[in-house]
């Protein structure tokens, strides 16, 4: 179903010339009454056709029997029909020569079985008559740049809508107009939106990639519950970043009682927050969790100009808002760096005693009664070579004074070329006009310095991220069909045995233990030459998964006569406590010791396929759940952030009486595992290697226990 | 200075008869200028008397010489003269019987040593002469309910400030005053706000009690840096919680970086903010850390109804949005409730078809079109016993629709008896009549899902805080003058060396290994006759701190040959490597072995006194900093919450294999030090139990090691 388009395929669905309304009705209230009146009333600018065999006009407006009786131009038709007479009007549509639809009735497939073959109906009337259909299922989709609504809801009687670089796209049409609205309504403007309701045809991917095509579009935005091609959307992601653009995800359905109510609502996949999570930090994608936040974000990112390092200033006319903002902006990682001496000797001379020239700089309010000591100060502050960006703390200033900052804001800023954020909340009706100028000059404001603080941290990691990312691929070049060499071997189905683990693990390069395996009962010494005692001995059998717990396992063997001793046990526990057991032998190995233990693991998630997991093993991983994932295949950076990321990671360096560990040697295994997991996307289910022993730094790492997945032979 | 008042005290402060501004200008700019201008221009209905000796009027006003000419009453003298001449001031009005000043005046503690000269003389002036002093260095004290602004800033310029049960105290008079703009913007309406400044007499913990004395506050709320009275806070949550009131604190000033800022602009204490955030707990105070939340939190608790549960439901014309409240509603700790058979059944009966009867409820748009059937999906879900409050989601519902919800919400709130929180974001001027309505009825309505979540589901914890929290004292008896028994012994000043420690720790009962000391070199077997093998030697020197670094210490010694051997080895040692160091023998303790590893601490917090810690040890504390704090003295329950806020906590319970430990053993150990850390007080510096060792349910827990911290003789 996801057939992807040319690039800029989408054009005519967004900015349509012509729309038709099937099932157009003469009530501006009703589902197709409603773009017949808004399209009008909203002043879109091409031809409006209402379609219905009942009517001669339609809310003033000539009506048409047919769509193909339609006589000019017409890029849309929004369908507004009962669910089973859909399929038959795409076709209609279709064969009128209509590029795109939007099918705004429910009855598929959220809604049972019988809704569930409507929809399959539906993508084939599509399929066979060439027309792209959003929904169903949906509420429509907009663009207010030229004031389109091809809508229902409550959207639709928004007049005046602020225009801007965002464009929107979401799976929920209710929540997601009021998000537009509410981001409206904070001071951003938009461009196109979207309903993508059940996405039967068009996904959520697709029109990502045709906001990206759109010249006007400089923030990309969805709003998921799910999605079926994770992978897309990461390469949509790295693209954004190519062109410039901003890919901003807000990923809801994260918690089990979440998903729930989502699968409830329109059966979209859902799946695990923290793999959702690892895709987005690897492709560069900005995640948002809240209105506030993603409205900031979009004031902040609409703008040209970026911060080029963590280095943020804060100037304020009040100590306790520094000191907010001091807080805040540390904890997100920006460094409140200390000004030039020169900086500071200047500020002395601009500002009162009772300031200070220390950062934050309290300019105190007193110099709002001489414009140019705040022009100064500005110009002084941003000269700063440690000022990367700019927070301007000015509580609630209004009127002439706050136009006067305005002024002084816009140009310093321009001269410096480096981001400038105002924690600034005076009443729009006490100081229009310098909300006014600013907004033009897209000078983003946040009402408080707490939310000043995050915004502007945010975009300095965004930009760090982006700076690390750039240039390199996605995936590392292994990843390309063309290197592929280890395929699928024919007996590999099911789940393997350590043995047959550890030797796949083993031609992927990842170190595991010396060991044999023991078939018979008799156990001569020379089986034993090659191996070091100690060595621990363990029964091998694709039917038992909890060895210890059956006696299965006898460590710390010193030499031949307790290893001939242990097999004997081992056979004896087996026989007893897993009589069914298929019995491979025993498998001995030389022990190997670590100073830190770690699991890696990977799983074949249905929306990004084949992923890596490692954690501290022990406690952290029990108790804490402290693991951390990327989707394969990856490179060795992108496996040391994972380690990075682990909330234990500390231990690597070395804590107390610890020795540092071999950080290199478990980024190898890692790098190793994910080529591993993608070369066996298709049959893969898991891989446990638990536990990895990790030595101090030289000293390398081992795999001491694997377990291969594969899918169970067809 | 700290000079507590009778309750009620405050009350010429808050609402004066009369207010005199002492520095009185002709220019209603300037500082003195300002109160007489906003006075008269917003409304207030008491005397307004200028006093200046240069004018006869100011702006229209008599003006008076001398604060002693005033012809009436005047409860409240607003300072606005250089700092120099605020003493003499205070000293007149006081003389002329004026109870209460606000100094708005700078150049005090926060500009030096001669401004802290000059506080100290302020203090005196107004000790001696009877008045009572908030600030200096403040921005004033406003009575929106009067209408009494004796302030200057932009506060003043604001007309018809929304008044409401809501007053606030703040360090820092810019961010206060803008912090309460935002809110007021946000619907939330005031009673009192003052400006605290330098706090040089009254105390923010002073007005906090003030504003609890007024009848009309309902909320009151104070923007800390910090506090020299935190015991007298926690007392005034305790007290908010008796009179049906909440006590809200954003305490900023928490990062190191942010507490140096704090400490260039005012010099207050800024303290270690896991101890204020224990202590909130303990006092069951609700800290805010941002703006939106602080005024979602007062709309929610400005009415009268409160949740009896964690239970919640959501019901909504979005499905995405009901996900979404579902995530975080369960993040936030709310239950998503199972809705009764009945429930569904009902609701089944009542929605249309492509609605959904699961909670989260999709009650779909459609049910505004018969408002009967919105008004009994209401009703219906509000009588669910499992349903403790309700989440409206209406996205932004607009018109005569939200006029019909809220007219039905309002009423079924009542009905019912329980909140209802809104999720509502319609433009103002296209729902005016429904906001009125809802805000009438003080039905709180957040803007999105994500804040209607956050907000319930902070004011269930909350509620079920103070409902643990009821009937029980602040701190346990023990900590009442009367029963304290152990007094601090002459010797026991500097740092204890180990068996001092220890033998002090048993006299509050906690335990500890048996132990003897060897003082000479020759060991005979009777010394050793009451002590179990293994044994642990360990040099007993309180100039030793790092004993093992030394060799000070032999571990697993199993016979009194090998004690022998281990206390030669340790005299070498320490004759070598620390000659200087004064030798009090060897101790010999026996060895004990334990599940998991603690370390409890106590230490003397400049702002609450004794405070008791306790970490997870090893890993825990060293990575990961996972250690909680509560002020001492406290009993069982309080020391079980310590232990389940750790981060680690699951491992008392026993996680794969490994055995739950004692808790209460833990808990009893935490008691008695809190004990301990407030019978010494006045001279405790701190003390370190590293480390516990827990065993296994009913198996103890032992403190291996202590090292206890007085005052140094003085």
């Amino acid at each position: 179903m996801n057939m992807r388009t040319e690039n800029g395929s989408l054009g005519r669905l967004l900015s349509p010339n012509g729309v038709a309304i099937i099932g157009a009705s003469d009530n501006p209230g009703r589902i197709g009454g409603q773009p017949v009146a808004f399209l009008s009333k909203q002043g879109y600018q091409g031809r409006i056709y209402p379609v219905n065999p009942k009517y001669q006009t339609v809310q003033g407006l000539p009506c048409f029997a047919r769509v193909g009786d339609i006589d000019g131009p017409a890029d849309l038709a929004v369908v507004a029909l009962p669910a089973h007479a859909v399929p038959q009007a795409l076709r209609e549509a279709g064969a009128a020569g209509i590029p795109f639809a939007v099918v705004l009735s429910g009855g598929f497939r959220e809604s049972g079985e019988d809704g569930d073959r409507l929809q399959i109906e539906l993508v084939k009337a599509a399929r066979e008559s060439g027309i792209r259909v959003i929904g169903p299922n949906c509420q429509g989709v907009v663009n207010l740049h030229d004031q389109m609504f091809a809508s229902f809801g409550a959207i639709n009687e928004e007049p005046n809508l602020r225009r801007g670089p965002v464009s929107m796209v979401f799976q929920s049409g209710g929540l997601g107009f009021s998000v537009l609205l509410l981001c409206e309504m904070l001071g951003i403007g938009f461009h196109h939106a979207i309903s993508i309701g059940n996405q039967a045809d068009i996904t959520t991917s697709e029109v990502l990639n045709g906001f990206l095509d759109d010249p006007d579009t400089k923030i990309a935005v969805a709003q998921i519950e799910g999605l079926s091609d994770g992978r897309d959307l990461m390469a949509i992601g790295r693209r954004a970043a190519e062109l410039g653009k901003h890919l901003v995800i807000w990923k809801i359905g994260n918690t089990e009682a979440g998903a729930r109510a989502a699968s409830s609502h329109t059966a979209n996949l859902t799946g695990r927050y923290d793999i959702y999570r690892a895709a987005f930090r690897q492709a560069g994608i900005l995640e948002v969790t809240s209105v506030e936040e993603m409205a900031d974000l979009f004031a902040a990112l609409q703008g040209d100009r970026l911060p080029r390092g963590r280095g943020v200033a804060a100037m304020g006319i009040s100590g306790g808002a520094g000191i907010l903002f001091t807080d805040r902006a540390v904890t997100g990682g920006l460094d409140m760096v200390e000004l030039s001496d020169q900086t500071r000797a200047r500020l002395t001379e601009i500002l009162p005693s009772f300031g200070s020239a220390e950062n934050p700089v309290d300019i105190t309010a007193n110099v709002f009664n001489d414009i140019s000591q705040f022009d100064d100060a500005l110009n002084v502050v941003l000269a700063d070579p440690g000022v990367d960006q700019l927070a301007l703390l000015l509580a609630s200033l209004p009127g002439e004074r706050a136009r006067l900052a305005a002024e002084a804001i816009i140009k310093a800023a321009d001269r410096h070329d480096k981001p400038v954020m105002l924690a600034w909340s005076a009443r729009r009706e006490r100081a229009a006009e310098a909300y006014a100028m600013l907004e033009e000059a897209r000078i983003p404001i946040a009402p408080h310095p707490v939310r000043t603080a995050d915004c502007m941290a945010t975009v300095a990691r965004h930009v760090s991220r982006q700076a690390h990312l750039a240039g390199r691929p996605l995936f590392p070049d292994s990843a390309a069909p063309a290197v592929q060499s280890a395929g699928t071997e024919p007996r590999d189905h099911g789940t393997l045995d350590e043995r047959r683990s550890k030797e796949l693990m083993a031609r992927y390069g990842i170190p595991v233990p010396k060991e044999i395996v023991l078939t018979g009962e008799d156990v001569g010494n020379e089986a034993l030459a090659d191996l070091r005692f100690p060595v621990v001995a363990k029964v091998l059998s694709a039917d038992i998964t909890h060895k210890s717990d059956i006696g299965g396992v006898k460590l710390n063997l010193q030499s031949a006569d307790e290893v001939r001793q242990a097999v004997v046990d081992i056979r004896k526990a087996v026989a007893e406590r897993c009589p069914d057991a298929q019995l491979e032998g025993i498998l001995v190995a030389e022990m190997v010791h670590g100073d830190a233990e770690l699991l890696v693991g990977a799983l074949n998630d249905p929306t990004f396929g084949p992923v890596v997991a490692v954690g501290m093993g022990g406690i952290f991983t029990e108790v804490l759940r402290d693991i951390t994932f990327r989707v394969a295949p990856f490179d060795a950076d992108t496996a040391r952030e994972m380690l990075e990321e682990l909330r234990g990671y500390e231990i690597f360096h070395g804590v107390r009486g610890r020795p540092a560990l071999d950080v290199e040697a478990v980024v190898r295994i890692l790098v190793d595992v994910s080529r591993f997991a993608w070369d066996y996307r298709d049959t893969l289910v898991e891989l446990d290697l638990n536990p990895v022993l990790v030595g101090a730094r030289g000293q390398g790492a081992i795999a001491v226990d694997a377990v291969v997945g594969f899918q169970a032979e067809s």
